[in-house]
């Protein structure tokens, strides 16, 4: 990155500077440690949004008394394979982290596992706990719900969530997974390409006159981001916030939406051990010819080649841990002054 | 339907008609009944295309022997709340309404469940599953992989299946279902547009010039529809490929794709009982606020009235219980002959 606006952070560094600071504001040496891992493996793995760029927020929360540093869920209920916890307003990625060491313990035991998660904070990143899971070979699909931040198809008042769902599985000694937010594009996306002054690679929502369009700046004024496939990115926000509140006895998005700050969310993790299914090898083996036949794929750019989710992630991975993690000036200043 | 093209058949004469052909190639009377009765309630419920359109087809496939009308899944393997079926190769509804009942049984015993299928047919309609499921009690995700139909993000060969997922719970006496494709149009939602020379609603995919068009007859000439939300729904298409087929032990959509038909699929069906988590008044209760919630969003036109997935198909299925079903003409003269 020869550009100005951008300084290079180690990973050492970065998970240091996010350690000291998390031992100010009442988090204890171990759950800092874990908290600060997944901020910097974030901002690793490219994700900055929800890693370096989102810390201080962050902080502010905890500081502002929304996320409670030393909470840990608790269990609420329980039958057979589904297990209901309150996260008790704990950091977001530590209840996270938790509940799905607990979805995997469930799914161990019973072949598949779910947990529901009330009370709990925002996750970063969902990716995280996709690669928690199929790390240790299971296969893991999960959800959160969200704010609201964007209508449903033919409305013009956002009333469903972002409501990112994730689904990975064990890949080589990796893992491939997916992490789709509802909206074709995020709040942070959209900013991001008023800065560059750049249009977005496809249309992204409204302008005020209620045309599609692909200028971030119109739609950040409009309000009116896109769900992914329009009326059916819409249906399956509405179904994961319905699905997390009533699993997790939690908060659905419209409750969500009348408080000060996005928190007290409702999540869903399940877990499956494939291994109980069949051979690994072989189960590896089948992933393997399905992931070789997608990359026989013919790009229309015959520079870019086609990548599975999360392939793309690995790449960034190697780059940023040799070379360092590329941080906006601003906000590694900001951080140093916490 | 005041179109000439039309013709209405009572849901009686259809449930009728279909038994009687079913009789005739090799169905024994009970799952002629279940079988003639499920393509006549996805006609019903206006889901034509999985119904009474594709009736002639499904029956062609058993005379090509494709599909075996005698054939019941078996079990191949199992682990706590997690099972393997193979559909050996059966018609896939009655397979698919066999595993349903059994992952609901799963889920009885452990709260959740999960039914792999492997070497079945076309389903037909996915939301029949999340319907049955959900008018038990009971939460359903599903999906099923399909042939090839549409390119991945970036290249032009098609290697994704539509791959439909379904989401259902259970709503007042009915139930919420979300039933989507993983490309924003199907075929036969293209094919329609062309006969009524309109255009799409949205862009549907990419003309031979590799541009973004609403023209269908232009997609339909360069073989590439879109997926739901571009790169995610083009993801989102691999991964429930992957799954299906690594939890089921079946082939994959590249697999199928090398077949002369589109036969020998693999599913996954997943329930879960939410008596078990709490009180079903007070589950109740929080599904009606949220669907409250979301039927206060302002609408565009104010013509149209917000719905809710599912809530359509009960406006459509008073109609037709009540009328009677539109067939195209020559559908029913083509069902006649059978």
């Amino acid at each position: 990155m020869g550009d100005n606006n951008f300084i290079l952070i180690s990973s050492q560094q970065m998970l240091e500077r996010f350690t000291s600071i998390l031992l100010t504001i009442g988090f204890a040496k171990e759950r800092a440690d874990q908290c600060a891992a997944i901020f910097t493996a974030n901002s690793i793995d490219g994700i900055y949004t929800h890693g370096v760029n989102r810390f201080p927020r962050f902080v502010q929360y905890i500081k502002d008394g929304y996320v409670l540093p030393g909470a840990i869920p608790s269990l609420k209920n329980k039958f057979g394979a589904i297990e209901q916890w309150d996260g008790n307003l704990g950091p977001g990625p530590l209840n996270a982290v938790h509940v799905t060491k607990k979805v995997m313990n469930l799914a161990q035991q019973h072949g598949i596992g779910c947990v529901a998660l009330a009370n709990t904070n925002h996750w970063m990143r969902g990716g995280t706990y996709g690669w928690q899971a199929a790390k240790e070979g299971f296969v893991f699909i999960g959800w959160t719900n969200t704010t609201a931040i964007m209508p449903t198809w033919g409305a013009i008042d956002a009333r469903l969530g972002n409501n990112p769902l994730v689904f990975a599985l064990p890949y080589k000694e990796e893992a491939i997974v997916l992490d789709m937010a509802m909206s074709q594009f995020s709040y942070g996306a959209m900013e991001l390409a008023v800065f560059k002054k750049e249009n977005l690679s496809v249309d992204g929502g409204y302008n005020n006159a209620g045309k599609l369009t692909s200028d971030a700046a119109a739609i950040l004024e409009s309000k009116r981001p896109l769900p992914v496939g329009y009326w059916k990115g819409a249906g399956l926000s509405l179904l994961l916030d319905i699905l997390a509140t009533v699993l997790s006895a939690g908060l659905s998005t419209h409750e969500i939406t009348t408080k000060d700050v996005e928190y007290c969310l409702s999540q869903v993790f399940i877990a499956i051990d494939i291994s109980k299914l069949g051979n690994h090898s072989l189960i590896a083996k089948t992933v393997e010819g399905i992931i070789d036949n997608y990359h026989q794929s013919v790009p229309e750019d015959e520079s870019k080649k086609i990548r599975y989710p999360g392939e793309r992630v690995l790449i960034t991975r190697e780059i940023n841990l040799a070379g360092g993690i590329p941080v906006v000036k601003k906000v590694w200043e900001q951080i140093l002054e916490l």
